[in-house]
């Protein structure tokens, strides 16, 4: 795996981060030779925001700059990722091609000024960034600084132009085959909405009333797939002139327009970037939920932490600082689920510009400070982990997760605006992260045979192969837990007809669902086990399966909330909980499912609030990563040698970290 | 009446609802056919939806589809109420004529993809309505099963396009006359909007401040009759080719875009959709509100429910179900109030498309479902009522409505944001709904002359003759409430001088206003009766009036709050409230006014939350249809037959209805 | 100065408001003259809105109308306030001219049928101001009646079109000089921004990101000098044919978009308009705030309130009406502040149009109204205020205010969305105004020696010139508290460096400011003295400070929150507050403040809620101008005769107001 080409061109994890010196002064590059070497810092991601420095007229490249900065950094030890500037087109490109600029679906137009300045699908944007990268790598390929391409950033923009438009009916064309055949799979037999030629057809823009939903997710999966193919045409072009591995830094934000699963196959490692929204121990839950998918993306194998900030939690309204010892902590809790490595964004905070008040390495007030003190003792600990890299995470839950699942569910005219499919995902995690397990997530057409334990807790859409997936993986003794609005509709989002979920799904629960009884807002509901719960409930009837509590309120008294259904020739169980039970019954329900399904804590004795993973090398040697979430100091279960301090430890400090190789 | 016609037609009541066989295939309108005929459906409405399906391309009609349909319902014995498509005209028409599509205020452009895709007032859009309805009507005029035209669909859209300034001149030169008058009219000498040619005439559109209220008065007015001409083109081009009554199905959302009382002079009959926005007894009040209009609005003539849902209740955020047994109850509450039937959107829940969350007669889980079965013995139900088809509802309280009153209400710069027409409407509706008396609707300008109470919760604007008519109405022996913030403005939108409210009704109730002393948000006080109050108080004084009620806070302390005024040579009396009243004093002043005013309950000795309403035939038989909205049995004042179970009734159970038969 | 021209004019302070009587008819115009007369109206602004009458038709003027009022209003000894009508265009203007009409930053075309349809840089818009401009002052610059000259309305409008596109970079060559400045002063080497020709650059426009915020200051910077260069040429125009004073109304919202230092130093005499949008003592508050800010503008001189509401309060979506005597507080409070007089918007309630609802001398009830016959009793107590003419008002205390500082914190990015600039420079005078003291607004570069007191609440944007000119004022024995988000940012908006403020303040503040720790939202913090505080914090260490008041939470522990330090040869203190003291706690420290500065009231012996201002005359006279806003009666510390009654007076009464010539 290309990771391992890095690592061993690092010796030993990466630590360092986004190095933007256009920004400063040859005075300041100077101390930055200096200051990194006191970091420990070995890999920058350099070239992300200079398209408008390195190209300053079409087709006229100006790379001294970029020469002496890659020649300083390699004098100084420092190994460059060297990004594509693809994301933030200068000025003058979208003077030149204002036809590339992006149109909102109320038909605002976006201009420059900001970043993310282009429609992805525009020819001349596409051409553009093709030969921008071409250009970098011909030039650097070689350059012997040069350890990683890291492609345009974070591809998170959305456009509904009349080329989105065009693109959108060459992709519509591919996936339908015939107006027909998209004619039935939008159903647009409803509200007269039929097409008889392409050129009909449109991304979704504004209109009266609700827009129609098989047009808005075959939105949704046109786009991740025309972002990947910008991708994969710069990662060619690149791959043309030179030899080293190529990424794209994920973001992975509160919404979703890439299939993450078809980006982890083009890659040729996974990075990802990750900034809190929540301080303390939610977000030590949010890092593990993040590198966890990243861990996942990758297909287990070691990944890298692109990008984090040294002191910015993203909290509504606010930018709050980090806690002393969050940088460790952060930088640990990626590391210990797979990350080779930990890097920021960015180097120096800005003096100017958009992002000023974006934290960094090295804040305004230089390195006199005490988070510069921190990300120093932080290079200086990630020094000692050389020897994990290559090492991977083994999980024995999976929690299903599918891009079109979520899209999905941004159909207009939904039963229930509270039904958010990631705050159901996390809610998934977190509840099995507070129980101490290590989760991997999954698709539901993954093989799920390694997992003792599948949750499924947002598959409003369900194909039919996903279906009959989850029923073999219960036939075959497999444990599921399905939650409610699940199986709905299938790939079309054709709705599941004669009972909900879609029917193989229904032999191996044991169950049909046959009304969705929304709850009021605010409305709580109490289960004949004494939970509780609120947003959802649903009519449904066993047909096999056991009833292990049941509603006490209105029409639904008596009737099965949560079932269990024993199915297939093994132990196999398939459960079903047809509302949102309240935190301490669902944390209750995920004990009793991974007691049932035989799922341990890799290290037991730690008590809740000690976060704790084990890398795996392939040679056999492990490490206990362990993280105290806890105000109180904990004791070891098993006095051991901390790498990060190179020191025998016996007790784990409040909020301190180790990593102990196990024996 | 043409309602005469079709319940003649049908035999009895009507039963059924939107039938859209587009969406489905063959072996599904197989047991469509055994369906209905298991759910007792006799009325169906076709082609809502199916503009892309008949007239698949500009000018070339397709009716095979339609023939078979009306063929195949005829056969089974379900007659048909035919619509025509032009609520969603097909992608083909937005890109044949992009002159019609709609535009908002602020410029932008709405496309298809959704439905209602049109501007009503652009040229290319009337022609293409009049030429399908007409082609229409042309092939199935005579048709066996056509039993009722259906004109459009829910009349809802709005526009500010240069095809609407257009129009808006052209109707504005016809109430106006001149510039002169329509600059005086409109105030333009404020702010300097004089204007000088009709050219530069607009509709409202985004502007800096506050718009210009004659304006945005002038553009409702202007609008409704404009969509008033297009459902008149429409119908009188059906009329060239068929004799069978026509209709439209009016919307009656928490927005008002037409004048009702308009519509309902120019349908042959009144049928409208009703869908409840909050679940339980709020529900059944949402019920008696909307079918009390809707008699109103059809001159005290029966009417029909064309649309409601089986278990849809569209509660903000989410949509919840109906309770067991709320078809029935809400199909019985509208025909208590004059419905000649119940019919549903739709027959059967889609599965794809915008609404396939919708709820309907045949839901996604098939015939083996609560909702099914309960459609089916509400049909068994409704084919019990024959014999109330032609009667009629009586009431002796009336409540002021006008179309005028609450698009004035929507001008800028109103002294509080927290006066809301329609809020203030269905609480004065409700109040009288809960102390058990069936209420009218009535303009201003009618003869009030039948009515013991009325009731004027919310004329802001009160034209001279109505407030003439008001002052008649009392002095020729009638009980008047006239609420707060009413009576001035003028049609103009000019306030009134020298004293609010209008003249003549100031001369009825005896007081005179003189400013209005608006409450600050959540700012409660007291009257010297002790009742409660927000949001309004007024400074009044009483010119012959009695003080019922003092004020006893701030500068208005010891003025008058609730006045009465007894006027004219008979027992006229005017009362006037210039407050809020929290629920239970608005209800204690009801009450009050329904004692003074002698208006009894028709069916004595029922405790509150039995709804109780009684059909008249002409020929002096009655009926008194009953629901129990109380969570206990409630035993009859006199036992009889009731027609639903055609059984003896002596109890009414929770939740239970009747049709008794009166002596 | 100007100001004196206009008093000497009318004999005495102005009394009166805005007079539109093109929206009534002869009938009216007469009774106007009674009432007028009763109310000892003696200036009347005339023409706000008169542009579509002035000229209604581009280049033909008609000036019949205007004749013949002023010489109606000069008969009857009123004279005039002539403004020119440029704040509304006329509908023609806007269809010959379509450039010139206002555009969002999202592209919004904004329409006519309100005010202010215009781009103030559209050229066609400026000559066409300048022309009518000429042509009153051509016609009426040495009419009897005319007083005073009021150029426009409210310049309050934005524009973000393609004329304001060219005017901004015409007005960043001038300000910059080259691009490589510009650059370099934006930091457009972040994001890629770099600029690489003049037409590149686009005010704010919609963008996908945060915009960059040297382009948003330079564009409010830009916005305000163009308004500037707009009134210049109007004045200018005038004054070639007048030689009366010129100025225009400013108004003082929640927002800024002028500088309105500059404005008060390019006008003959500042005039405001002031409406609270609060009631009872926080409306006075209100009044006492804009009034120092319009005494200030004026550089100390008497200045004029040209609007107010009579019955006007402006409370989120309510318009409250004012308490009986408001009238009379609010006018004093102005007066006792430096305003030569009251003026109103407007004479007579619009019986039409958009301000129907606008309260107004004479209001829709008439003459017979508690409003109108407080205005009269106004009227007369004004009259016998003639001798205060020409005195001025005296401060010890100064807060620091910078268009610059407000601007720069509109940027996109910040740390915190709740720090608002308005809201803390209003609550630092709020507590002053508590504690009795007068205050004067003062720009940081401004000469502050004569102030004891010096409280910069949000210089979050400090140059180095003002950094350096609050050390010197410290150096030389001021005292002066600086607040928390202070000194971040230099004039480019760059970040200070090597730690917060900048660097000469933090000499004076003996403090160096590490990182910013803003509080989560509804977070409650408590010091070490037991204040509390919330919404920000800081990380700091004393250089020099003594640390008066320590933090107790997280991280911060022990950290100084607020500090002083003497600092200089003389008796300066350097005060830094680093966190956002909640109420109890900052009236704490603004009294400690105030009586280590040694800063007394004026009228000792007062009690708290009691306002007091001294007016002082050239030759020596005084005069106490007194509010009592307590609900008690208040005996006076020395018995005097009070101007407004012309008797004498021991005892202020609940909500009285009194005016003492001082011995």
């Amino acid at each position: 795996m290309d990771i391992h080409r890095l690592t061993d061109r690092l010796g030993g994890l990466a630590y360092g981060g986004d190095y933007n010196p256009e920004q400063w002064h040859a005075e300041v590059w100077k101390q930055d030779d200096e200051l990194m070497r006191r970091a420990r810092v070995n890999l920058a991601t350099v070239g992300v925001f200079s398209w408008a420095l390195t190209e300053p007229e079409e087709g006229r490249y100006d790379f001294d700059w970029l020469d002496s900065q890659l020649d300083r950094l390699h004098a100084a030890g420092v190994a460059v990722d060297l990004a594509t500037p693809t994301a933030s087109p200068p000025p003058w490109f979208t003077l030149a091609h204002p036809d590339a600029l992006p149109v909102r679906p109320d038909g605002t137009l976006l201009t420059h000024g900001s970043r993310d300045t282009y429609c992805l699908t525009a020819p001349a944007y596409r051409q553009a960034a093709r030969r921008i990268a071409a250009a970098l790598a011909e030039r650097y390929g070689d350059h012997p600084a040069l350890a990683l391409w890291h492609v345009h950033n974070e591809y998170v923009t959305l456009c509904s132009c009349d080329h989105t438009a065009a693109a959108f009916r060459v992709w519509l064309r591919a996936r339908h085959g015939s107006l027909d055949a998209l004619n039935e799979a939008w159903g647009t037999a409803f509200w007269s909405q039929r097409y008889t030629s392409w050129e009909q057809i449109l991304p979704p823009r504004q209109s009266q009333w609700h827009r129609n939903p098989g047009q808005t997710l075959d939105y949704s999966r046109f786009w991740s797939d025309e972002t990947l193919a910008a991708y994969r045409e710069q990662r060619d072009a690149i791959r043309a002139h030179s030899d080293r591995p190529v990424t794209t830094n994920l973001m992975l934000p509160g919404y979703q327009n890439l299939d993450l699963w078809a980006f982890g196959r083009e890659v040729d490692l996974v990075s990802i970037d990750h900034y809190p929204t929540a301080p303390g121990v939610d977000a030590a839950a949010q890092a593990a939920f993040d590198a966890d998918r990243a861990r996942s993306l990758a297909g287990g194998a070691p990944w890298l932490l692109m990008e984090s900030g040294t002191d910015t939690v993203y909290d509504g309204g606010r930018i709050l600082g980090k806690e002393p010892g969050d940088i460790l902590r952060h930088s640990l809790a990626h590391i210990a689920r797979g990350s080779e490595g930990a890097l920021f964004f960015q180097w120096r905070q800005s003096r100017a510009g958009a992002e000023t008040w974006h934290s960094a390495m090295v804040p305004h007030a230089g390195p006199d400070s005490r988070v510069f003190r921190e990300v120093t003792a932080v290079g200086e600990a990630v020094a000692r982990l050389g020897e994990l890299a290559g090492s991977t995470v083994r999980a024995e839950v999976a929690v299903l997760h599918d891009s079109d699942a979520w899209w999905a569910m941004n159909a207009d005219g939904l039963p229930s605006s509270e039904l958010d499919y990631l705050t159901t995902l996390r809610r998934a995690h977190r509840a099995l992260w507070d129980a101490g397990r290590t989760v991997d997530f999954a698709h539901p057409e993954h093989d799920l045979g390694r997992y003792r334990l599948v949750v499924a807790p947002a598959l409003f859409l369900l194909t039919d192969a996903g279906a009959e997936n989850l029923r073999r993986y219960v036939a075959a003794g497999g444990t599921l837990l399905v939650q409610h609005f699940s199986g709905l509709v299938d790939e079309r989002l054709h709705a599941r007809l004669g009972g909900y979920p879609a029917a193989p799904l229904r032999e191996a629960l044991g169950i049909r669902v046959e009304e969705h009884r929304p709850l009021r807002q605010d409305e709580r509901i109490t289960l004949s086990d004494g939970s509780t719960a609120g947003v959802w409930s649903e009519a449904l009837r066993t047909e096999g399966a056991e009833t292990l509590a049941a509603y006490t309120h209105g029409m639904l008294d008596g009737g099965p909330a949560l079932t269990r259904h024993a199915f297939g020739s093994g132990s196999g169980h398939g459960w079903y909980l047809s509302t949102r039970l309240d935190d301490t019954g669902y944390a209750a329900l995920v004990g009793r499912l991974l007691s049932e399904a035989g799922v341990s804590p890799e290290l037991p004795g730690l008590p809740a609030g000690v976060e704790a993973v084990t890398r795996h090398a392939p040679d056999g040697r492990r490490w206990h990563l362990l993280l105290n979430h806890r105000a109180e100091a904990v004791p070891l279960p098993r006095p051991g040698h901390d790498l990060l301090t190179d020191a025998p430890l016996s007790e784990l400090s409040p909020g301190a970290c180790a990593v102990l190789p196990a024996h």
